[in-house]
């Protein structure tokens, strides 16, 4: 990936969507598929399909499409999710047990590795083969196994604490549930304010878990403009 | 709404992007924006921002942007987050249940008005104030009680039974959160395959719950194309 800049944070959300159009179009045993036919599903241009691809390669053959079991091993590779990745989940109630039970992580290789939280009554149980570790446990676990994602999943007003946590645990990649905006810690340096060295190179990814909420109101207010069905795309 | 038309689904995950944005940018007191400052947030360009606004209006005044109250106000009427949503939850388990408890949803007036789970241990238990009753019971219930909408959180394997019983009950919006395709009863009418009545102007949205996990990967893996901090856009 080294010499590719400039992506817009846009395009790695709409590759997400591609790979989830080419695991629905395998499902349904659809061999190749096109430009345009990705675009209707994802609500794109085809133009911006192509263009969005042509950020990692050469995927497809003119005329012909693409084929999709090769298209999607690529973006399941551009992607990072090709590997295993080690995760935590700070936050064990009802939504981290959710996550950590969720189908379909283990498909894409997240390994759940550790659960943290701070209530009593959580520490010590088992959920999923682990046991649940207080928070404090985090930066001692991240010394002795290797961790590449934290998840939280702690109420909104735990949030800035538990991501605190991993991060000067050493964790690079935080995904928050949380309805609130994590801030990296600032420090006065030379007069300015500057980020925390334990926040350099952290990444914070925030799930807008309602998200899907809001599309459904919007169609079920305006249903004449939802989307065609698959059934549709055949040309 | 009415005479809208062709608006792509990608405008329509946008402005709910453009909404969070937003709420972020009035939570940290933020009073002015620019088709710009979106952009870069969204990971956009300001001509899609502006090209994505205008399907529902003028919100900004050339030169001076937008009104961060203001704008936030007129994307939660063009999504219809600003009137009630009546909503069952077919799926108590912990999936359903961290949906039901997830804090936010309140605030855009979703309202959960009944639970349905198959599972005998669940029936009768009361989870927020509601009683989980049998899916059986749908049909009745919405025979007596407005809904809206239906969240799917079941296991995959009882996502399709769960939705065809969500249609037969008269539920127009489904959000599914199991990652498998729903896909609308067909019947043989004329020597044709035709969707079911009862699939008729349903909407089916589909939540990629991992979708956070997927670009947070590819950002841990490719730290230096992640997004810039918020505290980076100011002009």
């Amino acid at each position: 990936m080294s010499g590719v800049t400039g992506i817009p944070t846009a395009t790695i959300s709409r590759l997400v969507t591609y790979l989830r159009i080419l695991e629905g179009l395998e499902a349904q045993d659809v061999a190749r598929t096109s430009s345009t036919d990705l675009a209707v599903l994802a609500g794109v241009t085809a133009f911006q399909v192509r263009k969005d691809l042509a950020y990692f390669g050469r995927f497809g053959t003119r005329g012909l499409g693409y084929t999709v079991p090769i298209l999607k091993r690529e973006l399941l590779r551009v992607l990072g999710l090709n590997q295993t990745w080690n995760v935590v989940i700070v936050g064990v109630g009802r939504l981290g047990q959710a996550i950590a039970n969720y189908p379909g992580a283990r498909d894409y290789q997240f390994q759940y590795v550790g659960l943290f939280d701070v209530n009593p009554a959580l520490i010590g149980t088992g959920v999923r083969g682990l046991t649940v570790r207080h928070t404090d446990e985090l930066r001692d676990f991240v010394g002795s196994t290797r961790v590449d994602m934290g998840f939280l999943a702690v109420p909104p007003e735990r949030a800035q604490d538990a991501a605190q946590s991993l991060a000067d645990a050493g964790v690079r990649g935080i995904l928050n549930f949380a309805p609130v905006v994590i801030q990296p810690r600032t420090v006065e340096r030379s007069g300015l304010q500057e980020i925390g060295d334990e926040w350099r190179g952290v990444i914070v990814e925030n799930v807008d878990f309602l998200a899907g909420m809001k599309r459904l109101a919007f169609y079920v207010l305006n249903p004449d403009l939802s989307t065609t069905g698959p059934e549709e795309i055949e040309e």
